[in-house]
């Protein structure tokens, strides 16, 4: 009796902390989406009051008490889970000094207009000691962490937990090494693709494109909306994941791959048991697990040849062109060796764009990089990897937000969700008959496969057992690069 | 030294209470005016959580060791204020059990949907009993505050905290009196005024022109936007302070005077200080005068003949309609006696939707009327102040929604805030040329004139000190009664 009652209170605590984490969700959605930009000043108070008491939350001397007094206990695989999700964040959380939790939150509130203006000028230098303050901070936090472990091992599970770093860092290595010879190819090739858009498209056009497509995937409007923002993201919970997509005038395949991306992560979270909702049990696995998902949507479904022959008259419908599936099979992957920035890379050469990020980083946090090497390292492996140079460390070195942020170690989580898309899709391929399928529109059994083998589960497993149980094997380059090879080997006739 | 340090660590101990509170807001904007339906579970746990964390903010034992420890220190005019506000709400939030807090909650959650059903069958036998227990509960909850007080007077400080129950029933009291002689002349008045309206007006069309008109009077779009609510209402804070409306396709100038309406709270929001964010400094009023804001600018300025004159041209560009100054001015005073509908009535009628409501509330919350009384006491008010019956309680006692919230005291701020309204407008005319301010759409001098007596002080003034201060008197009917006298009287020639 003593034993539930405890598991209760510690429950409904946990429960909590989520339901304010969730409202910290929904204000950064709005902001993002809905703001006026006048609001910055109270919402950034606003957020950072909510984000102190989850923190307070998490920490609160209870749950440690609660802990102690679970871990005698008898408890069932969901109760197991629950504890094992909430006393890892418990632990990390409490061992990480108040002081540098707030030097962290100050150091990166100032970092990014900073970073704004050095990317803007094209200098790093104007940035490079405000990232070397960030990098020694981050430092610290790693080893208050856990201070003999590789602090970017540490880093590293902030965004997925249970991988490991020695995994990530060699499954990344194949990748790279896989791809390499792969884009050379690519690049030598005589072959041109197909280019069917030219002309400026209409914002509502595109829309009720991104719409009609959402609908024919299964998104559950009645939980969820879709609007415009420059970065798309998804959020929400499983009774309201929204999306956001960006529309550009000369190339309606990026909204609608954007569009499809982000389904890809709503999807995962509204197929979460809702009875679970505030628990782990309730929440989605880490950034590995979800971007697997929004990378099998986009790449794995949306630039297949099938999808293109189901999909090509709604295009027509909308956007008015007349549109050949092969053509559009071809538009939606073409690779461009010779492109600098990463949200703009296609399916190959992006892998390459964050393995020189991870590279950078990594050495950064281990200290085998000093800061003012990394423009000089980063249009090297530029070079050495895709063939060119940036011209200003704007559209080099500068271009992504996150290390301004203060966050390493995120970057990885890109490359192996997509690295798991395609075992995923070798799994579900196993079971049925994909292409015939998406041929067809018949995008329902497709997402039950997933949902019953990921999205169910939310936090009951750890990432390597999810993946064991839906894929039968541990996270490997491997599928991903057969995938590759046979799909742009077809394509580019290399 | 150490009065500092308590004061300085009591405003932020403030501030952190009122980010909560502003977030618990922006989570109610989005669940009303941007949320899919499906999201209700979720977003209710979130809120209620930013609820209960407000309320252990405001109730902390932290909070009454400082105003102990405040008490007996010199305090500028500024930081009294600060305690006079805090102080007044954490003594009421404290006298309170959490057990009621809790009781009471549940029950409005569940009243909801009963009164929701009652309604839509007409019904009050369905919903007698849930009122019953709801003014129950708030009895207990007035006593829990002070049991030797007029229950009525202490839910009335709820939502007005400052002017006292008495000063508010004679101004009541007054207002009727006054109002139902001049209501019953201008139904028994020949004039038949303008209808220039026929046919339906598109949404965009309508958007169009609130947009316009909220351009003209001076909004900042910068800190606020304009989106549509079943029930329009603003929210937010003085960096983003939004408005809503609706839009009825036969009636454009039920939309644009919702608008202004709104404005009227939001330029209000706008004009509070932004160095007192987050402190009683830099919030607004309670009901009473943020009423007067959306009143004065939604009547005295938008409801004047002035303003059609320097606006027809404007309704013409966007609705297309011909419309003569004189017939859009008719239009939009039109006195309706036989509308049942509260929120469909005109300026004059309001006040008797208001007036019995209040009666009917206060009597109940006194013991000196019985529930079941309510839809027969209710029929025989409009009987005797309209002269109109409603045929089932879905228009009549049911039509609202404040009393299934447990909302017992709320009504008299509508017309409290009318009353003061128009001795503002007296007040500004002593300075300033309104009328030609307004036909010539310059009404910066006006928003100067509020944000210099009103807006700028936020909470520093004490209701009543505020109306002395910015019109020299004490809250008066007179002023509302002389103005609708010679305006309706000119208007129906009575």
């Amino acid at each position: 009796m003593a034993v539930d009652a405890d598991y209760d209170a510690f429950l409904d605590h946990v429960r909590r902390l989520t339901y304010v984490g969730d409202a910290g969700s929904v204000l950064m959605w709005d902001q993002e989406v809905m703001m006026p930009e006048g609001g910055t000043p109270a919402r950034s108070k606003q957020r950072s009051a909510l984000s102190g008491l989850h923190h307070e939350l998490l920490t609160d001397d209870d749950v440690a008490d609660w802990l102690d007094d679970l871990a005698d206990v008898d408890l069932d695989d969901g109760q197991q889970a629950v504890v094992r999700e909430v006393s890892r964040k418990h632990e990390r959380a409490s061992r990480v000094p108040e002081d540098l939790v707030e030097e962290l939150s100050e150091a990166t509130a100032n970092a990014h207009p900073v970073w704004a203006e050095a990317k803007e000028a094209g200098d790093f230098s104007q940035f490079a000691d405000t990232l070397e303050h960030l990098v020694d901070l981050r430092r610290e936090y790693a080893a208050a962490i856990d201070p003999d472990r590789d602090p970017y091992g540490v880093l590293f599970e902030e965004y997925e937990p249970y991988l490991g770093i020695d995994t990530a860092e060699a499954v990344l290595t194949d990748l790279r090494e896989g791809l390499v010879p792969l884009i050379d190819e690519v690049a030598d090739s005589d072959v041109d693709l197909a280019t069917p858009f030219d002309g400026e498209y209409d914002t509502a056009d595109q829309r009720a494109l991104s719409e009609t497509a959402l609908d024919a995937l299964g998104y559950d409007w009645d939980r969820g909306r879709l609007d415009e923002a420059p970065h798309p993201f998804s959020s929400g919970t499983q009774f309201d994941a929204r999306v956001t997509t960006r529309y550009q005038p000369t190339d309606p395949i990026d909204a609608l791959s954007s569009t499809i991306h982000e389904f890809g992560h709503a999807t995962y979270t509204q197929g979460l048991p809702e009875d679970h909702y505030g628990t782990p049990l309730g929440q989605s696995r880490d950034l590995v697990v979800h971007e697997s998902q929004s990378r099998f949507w986009e790449n794995h479904v949306a630039r297949s040849r099938p999808f293109w022959e189901y999909f090509a008259g709604t295009v027509v419908d909308h956007l008015g062109t007349p549109a050949d599936p092969d053509d559009l099979y071809e538009a939606a992957n073409t690779v461009h060796p010779d492109t600098l920035i990463r949200v703009e890379a296609d399916e190959l050469t992006y892998h390459l764009h964050v393995a020189l990020r991870f590279e950078i980083e990594r050495d950064l946090i281990r200290g085998d990089l000093d800061v003012d090497e990394v423009p000089g390292v980063w249009n090297d492996k530029m070079d050495d990897y895709l063939g060119v140079r940036p011209e200003d460390d704007g559209e080099g070195c500068l271009q992504d937000i996150h290390w301004s942020h203060g966050s390493f170690g995120y970057f990885p989580t890109y490359s192996l969700g997509s690295v798991l898309a395609a075992q995923l899709d070798e799994a579900i391929r196993a079971n049925r008959d994909v292409d015939a399928l998406v041929r067809e529109g018949k995008f329902g059994p497709i997402r039950d496969w997933l949902r019953e083998q990921v999205h169910r589960h939310g936090c009951r497993y750890t990432t390597p057992d999810l993946i064991r149980s839906a894929t039968g094997t541990t996270l490997d380059a491997d599928p991903f690069l057969s995938y590759a090879r046979e799909k742009y080997g077809n394509l580019y006739d290399c």
